[in-house]
């Protein structure tokens, strides 16, 4: 049995982002762009990039990082994105990558779920918790 | 700008399964057969997979597809696997992919939330709400 030497602690961000710009949400070239620059601010080491078109108007696509991974699938006809990044590790900083991915997509507002996996009581049964927020993104 | 045809609902579980089998969810090509295996099950139909050794002793995983994505990593250490299941429309069945995954990890509890992803009230501001519960998988 290998040594137990790294926490199994994950921060998962589960984002609705609303009132994006439809001509940037449409675009897989602009989305893929996004997403991988996403990883780079979290300092965050990318893997493999998967981008397509997500019929009827938007874009799906993952980026794996070999902290875990960045997804997002977008209706611009809803002006709507949405997005999760799953990173595990103490050497990047997720939500840097994710506030720059929310205003790169030109979103007004976004609802945002942190999920903190793996807890465990040290009985290697795992379980997460969970807080929510509105995060406005105005003009100033 | 184009018609609103398909509402954006979207339907992601958050998996952390504890008591899996580190023989199973140290291997990179069961790991990826696995979960390759719980889309077709769902009836999803896959992109593109991408999975590789996850440090120290792990494996991390996407699997693309039409309706989103499934991804996995694993901490055979501590005999415990995350995953989510993302998936969009109504032509795919998520849990059943799930279960499926999650009992070839071998595991024996399994601490799920649903999220219901691209709620809104008609008024394109998107929100999502969740319910959580524990899944035991006993010999029977």
């Amino acid at each position: 049995m290998p040594k137990k030497i790294h926490k199994p602690i994950g921060h998962h961000y589960i984002v609705e982002a609303s009132g994006c710009d439809p001509k940037i949400i449409a675009s897989v070239e602009k989305v893929q762009q996004i997403l991988v620059k996403a990883a780079e601010i979290s300092g965050a080491q990318v893997w493999s990039v998967s981008f397509s078109k997500f019929p009827p108007y938007g874009v799906s696509g993952v980026v794996v990082i070999s902290e875990s991974h960045i997804s997002t699938h977008t209706w611009p006809e809803y002006n709507y994105g949405a997005m999760d990044f799953y990173t595990c590790g103490d050497n990047v900083d997720p939500e840097k990558g994710l506030f720059y991915a929310v205003e790169a997509f030109g979103a007004s507002t976004s609802h945002i779920t942190e999920i903190t996996r793996g807890l465990d009581e040290g009985d290697d049964v795992f379980y997460h918790s969970f807080v929510t927020w509105e995060e406005d993104f105005g003009e100033d």
